[in-house]
């Protein structure tokens, strides 16, 4: 038996953050992927509050549970009516989950000026919307709505909505920080108050409108509370809800409890990364545990210790959430990190060799015109092999041209021509496309394919335009950093000019050199 | 005297966090911006580690600081060497700050596996570089790296580290959790005993590898440590350094301790954003108190209650730190906005009009096709008037063609040719530029000059490039703002396109357009 619970409000809660918006196909699918994660409680929505959620009861039914209890979230009784025919109480029953959580106010301020109604009929309400679900057979937990800021205005009556929660015969009493506003010394000395008055078990809810969100609930179960909401990356209204993807691994490897097993944590990242996805919000790369920053190292100091001794510089092994070490190329890299670069890419590559020098000079050259190598390790890599004498080219540019017309009809045409020649042929070739970069993109690809039918199945996948010194207008240095794809794998490379085409130029090339490279070398690994 | 100092090294363990680069510009810039904020240590980088901070060290010179004192970083002596002609000693001296923070290793582990030198002589280091320091006149901060995770392996080695740089004549010491895997029960109990032996002002610095930075510092300051050491947007290696844009507030709203003025905290929204432009990096909506989304409300419910009292989901007020409220998909909150620009621009604009509903209707589209109007008012307002009916064109284009060509000997030629007309009269000219969007910015600067003398003096003074969804490739959309000035003023104008060239256009010409609207104005003021 799991000494703490955890319970994910990804879909209730997280769908109120900003620019969330799932699908009842999305909330399927993540339904699926928060069970095989492990989590024991997975909230499906409101049915009462719309018909999204209402159709979702209906479809997930379908779905077979190997860890989870999916709960349907509402209000209590309305105010001054029968538990029985109440439309949210109804909306709750016919959602057909084995657990309900309902949420009551606990803060006296909410109950007079947004209920509207007497601090007794709250507790009523309350207490009668618990009994109404515990004689359906229900599994029944409590969401103590703003616990603590009530708390910490009128102590007796946050208390008695406990007491009457638990005199209803819930399972399960939440504290909810539903403002996100409570300091961790708030937490402890509260909880401690509770703790003494209560005998069945607490759960934690919490905000991160303070940054506290995540050091709430691990001191909250410090403190003895066995049931934790949140939600997979902290998304949520506002600033989000306390982030499950930092929470679990501080309970299991800091607190060594055990609310996954070492196999389920390691899919961690890979769920996270999943929401991510499924949310079409980009990854917050310095996420704990399981950004892909998480385990990065760029200072030239601390590559060396990571080389010499891992724990020197993290606090634990990557591998244990599915995360991995990257070490980061920059102007604060020393040798450590090239040399660890080498490793990695199959390059036998000796420290203090003039190669090494080279690599390192050229580096810093390119870094100082503005190149960045650390979202283009493809750039990176083809600037290694050309330090190394072990680079050859794929083929020659005899020029190209972009142009962009706009006409009195406001019609806009972007067109690339491109001429370039292959081992003694020649391809001269045209495109258009949705900008300059776009055509020149299509127009390189289109002359290439001929030769390099591989090339077909590439394509870009994401590309980001800095410019450097923004100080003097247009005439600015352009730093394009792409990243590509085919069916295998990605890869980023990089191209800095004062012309952004240029620039663009520069990294479409390297992208697909790289890719060629590749392919070459799985050739001659096959031929071997 | 303030009770707790605030202190900032994004320009130094920020500059290590991942896609960070900032030049020298830059950090002068943040300099001078986190002085007006009233930080009271700017650590300004690590002069015996890279040129580029050298540099910076000898540009600063000339700034005249209102509240900071400038600090610069470095480590110990090396082993088995003097202090005095120790390399990263003397670039310190020579940085000429007043303030000088040492860093030692506080953790046995590190001293043996990464220094590779004996227990003994790491605590001779310590003494030796502190004890120099102070020779020469510096404040001397000792941070002690490492410090938790030292204490909890040997925790008497840990607390040697720290009394040998007291009788060294340290005036700060820093514990650092430096691989930011210390729990927040962790953290209290180390402080309590080390507020215990030493009497000298403590110092917390904190990472987020467990999510628990902001949290860990506040509980230190609770503690009685009186120095916090962070970053602003809580930049900085893997995770990112504890947060100062959290722990700030937190600091001075909810412990009531005065670590800025009432004043220099409603900039901190302003200075979070700005930080976030240089670095070029997304603002993080769901950012505590400063981010977009920190005080957006969606969901229905809680719209109806923050209308009824604020309070009752928001846990301060946004205007403390400069924020506002949002209310998302809402006309409501929209609307107030408005007039609150038009009063702004001295636009006669009643509440519930026609006129107003038809400005919050374009705005909502342009939101939805990627515009953002916080950069660029000289933009909105033009829109508002247009929507007014109050705008009228100055120009009209009947084309323009840009192109790029790059040839076999590699030069590369940017041209633009237009066409305008100008009251009957056409103009046909040409540019040649840096870059396609210089080329066509010269180009139309140049047809129009000739009607318009005043635009001799206008120039751009800023261009900066965001692509809104780049999992699409080079077909993604474009979102440009260019800052404009001539002698008197500067202007920030957008275009949004999925074109690059079309985009840059659109921004192009709303700058000219706003600044020949204000020209007429200042003509119709006189005149009058």
């Amino acid at each position: 038996m799991k000494k703490v619970k955890l319970y994910d409000t990804i879909l209730r809660d997280g769908s109120q953050g900003e620019g969330i918006s799932f699908s009842v196909e999305d909330k399927l699918k993540i339904v699926r992927k928060l069970d095989a994660l492990g989590i024991d409680y997975i909230e499906g929505g409101n049915p009462g509050s719309n018909p999204k959620d209402a159709k979702f009861f209906r479809r997930v039914k379908n779905i077979r549970f190997k860890n989870a209890k999916l709960t349907a979230f509402g209000s209590t009784r309305r105010a001054k009516k029968r538990a029985e025919g109440d439309p949210s109480l109804q909306a709750l029953l016919k959602a057909g989950t084995p657990v309900v959580t309902i949420f009551g106010k606990s803060w006296d301020l909410h109950v007079r000026d947004v209920l509207k109604t007497t601090p007794e009929e709250n507790l009523r309400m309350i207490k009668d919307s618990l009994r109404f679900m515990k004689k359906k057979g229900k599994e029944v937990i409590f969401d103590g709505e703003h616990f603590f800021d009530g708390y910490k205005n009128n102590r007796d009556y946050a208390l008695k909505t406990l007491k009457v929660s638990q005199e209803a015969g819930a399972d399960w009493l939440v504290l909810c920080d539903t403002n996100g506003g409570t300091m961790p010394y708030e937490i402890e000395s509260i909880i401690k108050e509770v703790k003494k008055r209560f005998k069945i078990p607490l759960g934690i809810h919490t905000h991160d409108d303070s940054g506290m969100a995540v050091a709430n609930s691990v001191i909250a179960v410090k403190l003895g509370a066995t049931q934790v909401q949140g939600t997979i990356n902290g998304y949520g209204e506002r600033c989000g809800n306390a982030n499950l993807c930092s929470i679990i691994p501080n309970l299991k490897l800091k607190l060594g409890i055990d609310c996954l097993t070492e196999r389920q944590l390691k899919n961690l990242t890979a769920v996270s990364r999943f929401i991510d996805e499924l949310a079409n919000l980009a990854h917050n790369e310095k996420h704990p545990y399981v950004g892909s920053s998480a385990f990065a190292h760029k200072g030239g100091m601390h590559v060396d210790a990571v080389r010499k001794n891992p724990v020197s510089f993290e606090h634990v092994e990557p591998e244990l959430v599915g995360n991995r070490r990257r070490v980061l190329i920059s102007e604060l890299s020393g040798k450590s990190n090239i040399l660890y670069k080498a490793m990695e890419y199959n390059l036998d590559l000796k420290k203090d060799t003039p190669q090494a020098r080279k690599i390192l000079e050229d580096l810093k050259k390119l870094e100082d015109e503005g190149y960045q190598f650390e979202g283009a390790e493809g750039s990176f890599e083809l600037l290694m092999r050309k330090a190394m004498g072990k680079h050859r080219t794929f083929f020659d540019l005899e020029g190209f041209r972009v142009s962009v017309e706009k006409r009195e009809d406001n019609r806009l045409i972007s067109e690339a021509t491109i001429k370039v020649r292959v081992g003694g042929k020649r391809e001269h070739t045209a495109s258009e496309g949705d900008g300059p970069v776009n055509a020149l993109d299509n127009a390189l690809r289109k002359a290439l394919e001929k030769f390099y039918p591989v090339l077909k199945k590439v394509h870009l996948t994401d590309y980001k335009v800095r410019i450097l010194n923004p100080e003097t207008g247009t005439e600015a240095i352009t730093r394009v950093l792409i990243e590509s794809s085919d069916d295998k794998e990605s890869w980023g490379t990089v191209g800095v000019s004062a012309n952004i085409i240029e620039a663009s130029w520069r990294a479409l090339v390297d992208s697909i050199e790289y890719r060629l490279l590749k392919e070459r070398e799985r050739k001659t690994s096959r031929d071997a």
